[in-house]
């Protein structure tokens, strides 16, 4: 970590600070420039408050040179983290497709739609049973009776369940879930990181509206401090002023994250555009810049015209996008 | 609600959908233009999920012009809700401030302060035990043990207690504290907002860092659509390309949410700049333009010059800024 | 454009404002609700000024239904926009790669790099002459000189060339240039679009850093309503908060404008990531989902160890990529 | 400027960038961390290219530890600037009030509402006479003829004027104008501000919809590294994710501003919010933390009811909250 001193600092407040720093188990290397003196710090800084020291009244800038997580570093573990999920892998090569329902209606739709998108090639099963939804007099989803139906699902097809946590509380209900969603609205919340930590299941961690890269990360650091390794990372577009599509998809999330850590990570084109038409070319693009799966969202109810054209594609239409796909994922 | 429908929709498509509201129970006008129709929606909308509306394929973009908010809705209630906390009040014309350190770190340090920033006219006393940190290798904040010492410090001022909850499960080490604060990021932790809409606290609620007024006001409605109708909303800042200030304060929220809703309105200008030299120049122009609180950092730590100058006020610059504030209020 | 009033508008304020709309030379459909009154406008509205509408104290909301852009609009031009640049094309199928340094430096440098690039299978090439700079004391690029050497590049290899202007009155220097590229900063500089559309060159035209898709429509449309029909657009990354990379890539862009305009979308990951290692990846999502073209830098110096890495790929990595993207265009 | 390595640099890539450094003239201090290297460069870094830098593969970061602009910042000019206008002053405790219509229209228009400002305590008055429109077919101004309007507007009531310039062919028609402004739009419209900065004018620079502070500076810089120091800066609000007002007004600008720069700083809240109702509180908030100047919109066409409410304050309205301004002000 490197801190820039202010021009006009005395001589006994640098002697505080590096005191300071001395204290909690750093060295500190002292560079006098023309107008500035920077202090370089050797050792384990990772535990020191970087908002801190730049409020200081004495200091222009505080710059990280380590990462400030360390389990999730790709330099601390070179090669890519595959993860097992059921009788299928994701990561190192291994390329997921998560399908399923935004929201988990009935057995008769999850049914459906689980054998329609197995037989297109999707490994794994998603569906919403708890749902975050920004007004309290929306549909809150089927809660542990969804559950049960993935559950049933699971056996029908024996493709792997994924779906989304909202609460610590309710993990026993997570019993046989294969793989746990963290939405974006909770990536921030410490303590549900914290308890997910402490389990085996794999976590499927979303990147929130408006955080960044090394926030994502240090939300993960959070569940692999804890000793759970298994965390798939996943991009769902971010918040800007654009207000045309839902959110903006971020793409460079692939490479960027592939560079910064060993773990997977994979591209959600139906939530960052919220239109289906959008989902086909967006997925195409994760898979050409090299994501490590996609995950979209697939209903099937013919008795329902007005779903057409959702954010949901038609079984027919995820047919037709995953051959293309898988395509583009043989050129690379 | 208004839902208008793109140009080449077919008459049985445009069935469909009116079908679909009516069995909803809503009423359907219809109103044809030149290039497109119109269907304005009568009864009452907020459990139409819009964002399902909108990514229909006919369907070229949807309009509330109700609020999805009722409760929280100025319309359904004109007159200001006053808050009383303790021996004081908030909203109304009455103006809350609420100082303190930003974690809790021993009785002597939150005892001084304490008894300073009530003589120089604070009403509330915070400070953080449970602390919301980036990363898991940061301080967590003191937790149960902090609680008790905010406890002690009331016991001694009279002053009523803000502090922060980030998990439902702690709410019995919560029943002596006045205002439980929920933090930004945890704006939309709905499970938890749901659990405060239970009970009869103070619920201070702070703006997301990337959320809008209206989806503040949805997460308010949270609570008291529960039954609590005890709710301050706070402005800290939201995140903007701008990275000189830690995020950007949105000192319009005061105007825009007096308009919008009867709960009181708190700036909280620590956390949205970080630096404390600009903390008065914020705090007066949010008594300026009407807020009904600020909410500062306040340190006290003589033993420690490091501090000077970080993100929180020393009661010296604390007495001086809430002397002009106090000003400022009476010309207003 | 639809207009809905408050629910306390007076029946003297409602008329009033249907007099001014006719005045104007629309129709006016009055829509009454429960809450609200909605008026539906019929006629050309693309001169009326939302903002000024909506912001009437008596008006809740304004919802244009037509665009405010007609020359743009595949609405009324629902085939591809294909152009031809000297003998290459680009539009409705036609894949353009416009390759070349950053800055025009020396005839040895340009001449170099214009060959490989032309190997490899570029149909463009690209090469700033006037460079707009940040700061006042930046290179500002060798302007007159750098035209010249970028006519002498192409005069041996045949390739068209795109370069940027910043001022109209330059426009005698640019007679010889085959595409005039307006950069993000000048997106909205009216003057100079008006100016450009007088005139027979192709222009391509980058999205500003904070500008929305309509946005850039309404500014190509200035072009398109002078006479100039040539205008290709560009998508080179948007100011969010993320700082990893320099902006944050939209390719939704892509399927997004394809939808809106017949005009062709050109993807620049070069200075939309500012990373070298990241253009191709970010090449090869845009190919995969259906840009009309890349722009990207490429450098050639072998003197020079310094610049390897930069925001520009060498021709061999630039060779290796467009094989890439080349077979991924194969896919679709 | 301090330049981070990454810790895999070759001595021989090191080397290279250091003999790249001196050769433009800087010495370098060198020290080694545990991880990291990293290279102090002393003397004048103002012409380093930051992105050039940052973007080569053996480079982690860089940091500028002196700002870029120097004729702007307070460390080289520690007082406040005084800006004379006409018979008025801007700066170093003398507050502007800069009021009038958004656009020219008639002289009747133009001379009620100076009439009408100036009797409430405006210092000068400020029409659109050329328009920067979003859209071809939206109004353009009045251009050569507004000017003309203001000049007969000016001589009745000795206002100074302030209106908006977008071509600097245009400058002859500004002879008598005393401030020029440069929209938001035109911020980065380096070939522009160069040539306001050879002229002898008062120029107030509007901050663009997504330009940081530190560009603000450096386009201000463009014009007094030209010679000409009479630059006032303004905020009108900034582009965020939030759509309710029309822009985020950033009022941290006044103090931020203020510290790194001597040069005035004034707020218009008109553009900011877009709604009249938002104006006053805005208005007052600025003069509390301490702004050099409002500039707001009043109008004044007792036969047009349709602007009531608009953007735009009414004589009346204006006239009140400049009182409580005043008030505000004394109490600095």
């Amino acid at each position: 970590m490197i801190t820039v001193l202010k021009p006009n600092t005395t001589k006994e407040q640098q002697d505080h600070l590096i005191k300071w720093f001395e204290e909690r188990g750093l060295g500190v290397h002292i560079s006098e420039g023309q107008d500035y003196t920077v202090l370089g710090l050797i050792g384990d800084t990772s535990k020191i408050d970087v908002s801190l020291i730049e409020s200081l009244s004495m200091v222009d800038s505080v710059k990280r040179v380590s990462e400030p997580y360390k389990q999730c570093s790709r330099k601390f573990h070179p090669e890519d983290t595959v993860i097992e999920v059921g009788n299928t892998k994701i990561g190192g090569g291994n390329f997921a497709v998560i399908a399923g329902p935004c929201s988990v209606e009935s057995e008769e739709q999850l049914t459906t739609i689980a054998e329609d998108v197995k037989r297109s090639g999707a490994t794994m099963l998603r569906g919403g049973a708890f749902k975050p939804r920004t007004s309290p007099y929306s549909f809150q989803g089927l809660r542990a009776d969804g559950i049960e139906l993935l559950m049933k699902a699971k056996e029908k097809t024996g493709l792997p369940i994924v779906t989304e946590i909202m609460n610590a509380d309710h993990l026993p209900l997570f019993k046989d879930v294969d793989v746990i969603q963290v939405g974006a609205r909770n990536m921030q919340n410490f303590e549900l990181l914290k308890e997910l930590g402490k389990t085996d299941k794999v976590i499927l961690l979303k990147r929130g509206l408006a955080n960044t890269f090394t926030e994502l990360l240090m939300s993960a650091e959070y569940i692999l401090s804890e000793g759970n390794q298994n965390v798939i990372l996943c991009e769902r577009g971010i918040r800007t002023f654009e207000t045309y599509t839902r959110n903006t998809l971020d793409l460079s999330a692939v490479p960027v994250l592939h560079e910064l850590t060993h773990l997977p990570v994979v591209i959600d084109p139906s939530h960052a555009t919220g239109m289906s038409r959008l989902v086909p070319p967006m997925a195409m693009a994760a898979a050409a810049c090299g994501a490590d799966g996609i995950m979209v969202e697939v209903h099937n109810n013919p008795a329902c015209a007005l779903c057409d054209g959702a954010q949901s594609l038609t079984p027919a239409q995820f047919d037709e996008m995953l051959k293309k796909v898988t395509k583009i994922r043989e050129v690379l």
